[in-house]
């Protein structure tokens, strides 16, 4: 160890330093340290690594003047806490997802993914400059929380079915698990929407306890191991887009000097896009690691008539809530008229240029 | 301006200063300053807003250690020499297009967007965990330069045309401007592939000095006014994700402490994202302008025996450039490989979503 010099009593030489000490930016002296709560279990895949390099990341950039410590649900047993524990101050920061919301806050809802609506690279359009951010903005600052997009799964599938559906009959009385809005939209139609824990899910599909069930997709399906005992997977209406969320403690947020804030901004933002890129190529390995394990996965798309009641079943739900709160009309409303504009657009990019490599 | 303690010129006291001073990290200390070449005009909408974006972050998260100052085309005057001007040292960073550079280093070609290619979120995938970025590193490191994905503009647009393309005789003597690899595999099929200046292209077009011509976009070709003076709007083939390029100096990345070097990695990643948000938005909101005031223009795609002589004519030029050059092959295969994979789980998940919406 590097023997410090000697500091004489001196009264004059303590001011001096005390005034070289003060040239320096406040921050550059000061740790802070910020706790996380993830709603993933430890080690989860994906997202769990996202947020690992996203601490060492800020930890890197901020020379280590930012340290965030984060907490898998293992540890704080509430993934669908994080809410109430990051409005509390308890976190002060989560990563969740904001329809898990709905519940306690119902203009949550639209701030994930929505049935029939925009795919990811619309949604983030939407987000960062359709006036997205300003309407979730509106939603969490009375809760003095701030909400940032998180991560996209991608579209995701609409689940393992043991049976073909061809035509409405076959949802009657369907026992699916399928949580949230896309349940209440399945409900309209005769379906049995249910919820399931993680862990039950495999036998509650094997021995008919269910007759289908929704999870993510192939990048999370394929260790789930339902391709092994349902023979149908179905192609995505109810979340084309999901996205995660970044959930900060407004106080917390504002304690930070600009530097800081800047850096987690910047890096919540290259997590919410890597967690988007790298879904994209678990999906894209897993699913040939599925077809070629197991060749007879018949894919299938819900036949026209079961969409369009579908469809029907999701306008209703959306027109009572549009109805019943001014603030989630002029979000669905928002939401309406940029899809439109959006998806013109990517029927004549990427729809056009996809569908033209296949003959 | 708050009046500084006046320093006595004690020599005790000095060197007490000075090793304060050395307690500190050395980094944060000193002002590490980078110039930074675009490829595009001043004020450039997107992605000059984005390189604009990139060093004001840079700054404050830097608590402005590190200070990017940008030079747009009108400074350097040479906007296809940035690939020389960085690794001369001249600049320490370049925002361009890496396919520029084919005709110096051949295998630059295949980190821009390739015919037929990946689309953006499967070609990030590439990029990021399917080794693209490992062999993008084995083309540039000889030349002592780092190559970071720079930003996307999406699925690019085929162009405009003055006549409807029906069949393989209407591509014979054909002059358009398209520049680079897609112009070789026209040229193949007998068409006239030129490349015009920006400024000179309206005229070009009109005049009937060419039949027809690509850009880029609605993103950018609003402002170009083709659609007032050319009736057939194709969909793309030959750019489906035409990625921007960030261009580093290895020297002058080395030179950068370990934070700086963090806080321009993370923030390139966050420009490169941001990059293809914004223009995912810009092409939405402008094909919605150009449609209410253009209602006539036609959008049409190739017909598939001009896409699959399309399809051919490019393999071919392919498998010479794989011939030639065992690390071009091997980039080729690797892409090719990564696409089946890719593309095989976007056809069931925003392809089947996309084709579900309509009807």
């Amino acid at each position: 160890m590097k023997r410090l010099p000697r500091i004489s009593a001196r009264p004059g030489l303590l001011a001096l330093l005390l005034a070289a000490w003060a040239w320096l930016p406040a921050s550059a002296a000061e740790v802070h340290r910020l706790l996380l709560a993830e709603s993933w279990p430890p080690n989860y895949p994906i997202f769990g690594e996202a947020i690992q390099n996203l601490t060492e990341s800020v930890r890197r950039m901020s020379g280590g003047r930012l340290i965030i410590t984060s907490h898998a649900r293992n540890k704080h047993k509430a993934p669908l806490g994080i809410f109430d524990m990051v409005k509390a101050g308890q976190y002060d920061i989560g990563h969740s997802a904001s329809y898990y919301w709905k519940g306690k806050v119902p203009n949550t809802l639209y701030f994930t993914t929505m049935p029939f609506g925009m795919t990811t690279p619309e949604q983030y359009a939407w987000f960062y400059h359709g006036g997205g951010m300003e309407l979730m903005n509106r939603v969490y600052q009375p809760h003095g929380l701030l909400s940032f997009p998180g991560g996209n799964t991608g579209n995701q599938m609409g689940g393992w079915f043991q049976k073909e559906i061809n035509g409405l009959d076959d949802l009657k009385g369907l026992k699916m698990r399928i949580p949230g809005f896309a349940g209440e939209v399945l409900a309209k139609l005769g379906a049995k929407p249910t919820n399931i824990a993680a862990g039950e899910l495999y036998s509650a599909l094997e021995r008919g306890t269910i007759d289908a069930l929704e999870w993510v997709g192939p990048s999370l399906d394929l260790r789930m191991g339902f391709h092994r005992i349902a023979p149908y997977y179905y192609t995505g209406w109810h979340e084309p887009a999901a996205e995660l969320q970044f959930l900060v403690n407004q106080r917390s947020w504002e304690r930070l000097p600009e530097d800081l804030q800047e850096i987690l901004r910047v890096a919540m933002r290259a997590a919410a896009f890597e967690i988007y890129v790298h879904t994209y190529h678990a999906s894209a390995v897993n699913w040939a690691t599925m077809k070629q394990d197991y060749p007879q996965i018949k894919v299938r798309t819900f036949p026209p008539v079961v969409m369009d009641a579908l469809r029907e079943a999701n306008a209703g739900l959306l027109r009572e809530r549009a109805a019943a709160d001014p603030l989630a009309r002029e979000i669905i409303e928002s939401q309406a008229a940029y899809l439109a504009k959006a998806r013109a657009w990517t029927d004549i990019s990427d729809l056009a240029y996809l569908n033209s490599q296949h003959r």
